[in-house]
């Protein structure tokens, strides 16, 4: 494939990327080099045809992998009939979306209002949150994220916050990360205890008549695939119904078969009164999220004016998207598919890479939803500095491998149709790689 | 086309979206019944074969029409090469995109932050103000909609911003409207002149050193289509420049096309620092908007990491939709066309139906973007109760027109291609169904 032809529109690409492109969370003098022009499956390529293996699932988002045949198909026979139409109108494909969606809500969520993305999707909860309790303050944790709009930016606890702090009634606390405890304990049990103590002590200072909502990552993404301890959830359930909170579970990165089911919130005794969704319910493929909604909160706009809405919201060619990645992953068993490959490939390869690497000083995950975290120092549990990740990661990229890096950890996030041929592929690079870092 | 069969499909549509489909800025009880499976140009249908005229171009998005066949084919085929890929990386499509997009926009604005619509893409540019300023207010008039996230709601200034208000460091002032003056003026050059006074003394009052921005739509949309007066867009940049102020123009409704101009800007003698676009760029086939940067601004940011973005920036299927609807607007002359066909069609009708029915308290507008102001006594200028506008409402869709309808108004905002014969048809109903109104 490689020819003078297609390295042209590689450099062409880059050319006007340069020149008009304005990016996100970066610095825009020194462009990306990464021209990505088509993929398939786990991997992605160039126009010269320099191949990837995509172990980020670009965001963590491409759950189905690149360009699965039968969602590219749905998109186009949707664009031949029609692509976009109003939100106040009926649209055939908009409620057979939504009723795949509420299929795999808990009972008693029988309503879907649909938005152009998870930040979206998070204002919208905590809109209907404010507006069910009539209060105002919004408890999240520190290390969060939530999306970059106005109060999703806010409700947001990491760094990203804080040159963006213009909206009122929000508030922060720490939830469980047992390798870096805020809470000073030495087991899981003891995490999950002393964070919903901390959790408690937070709601009593703030006042609990005056919060709103608890709105957690189910298993927090970004921060570094916090998986929760046992009992976490469920505490945090009892704390909100003890005061009249509402839970706002944000699945967005861990929803849709990242976890290895179907919600990630599925493994765990809980039921949120609002759930956030975008990301893997269409891989991306158009952008789209959205609320699933308790029949409690949702009574109340049966007479009154729901304050909230978007030009896109339900947009056709979404919800097509959407209808065909949910039938896709039902009918190929892709939510088990990542469950299995989970516990069977990508759990051991990362074991025995952590057992041979000393940088590695935790290993954490499920389903296809893991994280590596690289510490100068196994005992002090430093993390290891920027400038060696990003060795790392311009290493890995060299090698073939599309990694999701993070502050000082490698985020083992492959699309659920990754095979465990894949995961071996991936895993020796990782090794190759990480047997080049000295500590 | 009608048979047992599609009427079903209809019925299937109604009741999935009664069940699980929740809508926006409206009270859940009384569901729409207006089904749309398809389109074409000005034209869309149910799938028994009920077709309306659509002179609301949905949300005054669809400003290419429905279904134009050289932007669906465009879809189909970066369908078929990549969907979705992270804004990171280097896309050719992206960058074709925003080379379109700034050879639209005044000298030494060279580069396009992409967002998933209007409401982002505002968030967006309030952010980049703040941040270049170091300021934190951001000034917009009450008549306004700026997007529904936690910023943009507040930024608006109509209704929808009061059960929403949970940011900080917006102010908001009254802009120009003659027909209903906050001014106590008489003619457009008084309106203006006292419009500029007031803004001045906001401006004195707020403090100009802690002012970031004033964001405008170029050209107030839902807020009644209020071209302004001569010589206020100008007053403004200088108001603005004298304190080191910017000026963002909000183009999202107004530009690509809706005034009869790519930017509405282009009709005044006035260059604003940032200008943020949705809507018509590609007509919403695919969720897309953005903010078009002066070089002084975004050359802040090359050393500096830029604290926004969203995982859906730069998706390559809404790049290629824009890229396609850019081109096919200038190869087929839609903007001239809009131009034209308002001109001597739309504003002749309109002004004749003023002048035969008293109901019509004011025509507004240019291109196609216009407004029939309705009021229950033409002295006082009283607006039409509420409960008349939806009788008339229901009477236009009763006879296959598809209007747009915001308070007391109606606004004729058909696509940019839209057919003299078309616009006749149209004002044959709105004459038949204004004749009906008793005052």
């Amino acid at each position: 494939m490689t020819d003078n032809l297609t390295e042209d529109l590689d450099d062409l690409a880059r050319d006007l990327d340069a020149t008009h492109v304005f990016h996100s969370w970066s610095a825009q003098g020194q462009p990306s080099q990464l021209v990505i022009a088509s993929g398939r499956g786990c991997r992605v390529w160039d126009h010269s045809g320099r191949e990837y293996l995509d172990f980020s699932s670009q965001l963590v988002n491409v759950n189905i992998g690149h360009q699965h045949p039968a969602v590219v198909s749905a998109i186009k026979e949707q664009a031949d009939l029609l692509t976009t139409i109003a939100p106040s109108t009926v649209n055939l494909a908009r409620g057979e979306a939504a009723k795949r969606i509420v299929a795999r809500a808990p009972k008693g969520h029988s309503k879907v209002f649909f938005t152009n993305g998870g930040a979206d999707a998070n204002e919208n909860a905590i809109r209907l949150a404010r507006l069910h309790t009539g209060r105002d303050t919004i408890l999240s944790t520190y290390r969060s994220y939530h999306g970059n709009t106005g109060a999703a930016i806010v409700a947001t606890g990491d760094w990203r916050r804080i040159p963006n702090r213009y909206a009122r009634g929000h508030a922060h606390f720490f939830g469980p990360y047992l390798y870096r405890s805020e809470f000073w304990a030495d087991t899981p049990e003891q995490e999950s205890e002393r964070a919903l103590q901390h959790l408690r002590r937070v709601i009593e200072s703030e006042g609990p008549a005056t919060i709103a909502a608890v709105l957690l990552e189910t298993v927090p993404g970004t921060a570094g695939v916090l998986v929760p301890p046992p009992g976490y959830l469920a505490g945090v359930r009892e704390l909100c119904d003890a005061h009249g909170i509402l839970l706002i579970l944000d699945e967005v990165m861990a929803g849709f078969g990242r976890t290895g089911r179907w919600f990630a919130f599925d493994g765990y005794d809980v039921t949120p009164d609002l759930i956030t969704f975008a990301k893997g319910v269409n891989s991306g493929y158009i952008p789209a999220g959205g609320v699933i909604i308790s029949d409690e909160i949702s009574a109340d706009f049966d007479a009154h004016v729901f304050p909230g809405g978007l030009t896109y919201s339900g947009h056709p060619l979404a919800m097509a998207s959407i209808v065909a990645t949910l039938d896709a992953m039902e009918s190929e068993g892709i939510v088990e598919h990542a469950r299995q490959v989970g516990a069977e490939a990508i759990a051991p390869a990362l074991t025995e890479l952590a057992e041979k690497h000393a940088v590695i000083g935790e290993v954490r995950g499920e389903g296809v939803f893991w994280a590596l975290e690289l510490v100068a120092d196994p005992e002090t549990r430093a993390p290891l500095p920027a400038a060696e990740v990003g060795r790392i990661k311009g290493a890995l990229l060299e090698r073939g491998l599309l990694p999701f890096i993070a502050d000082n950890r490698i985020h083992v996030v492959p699309p659920c149709v990754v095979t465990a041929d894949e995961v071996a592929e991936a895993t020796a690079i990782y090794d190759e790689v990480l047997g080049t870092v000295q500590l």
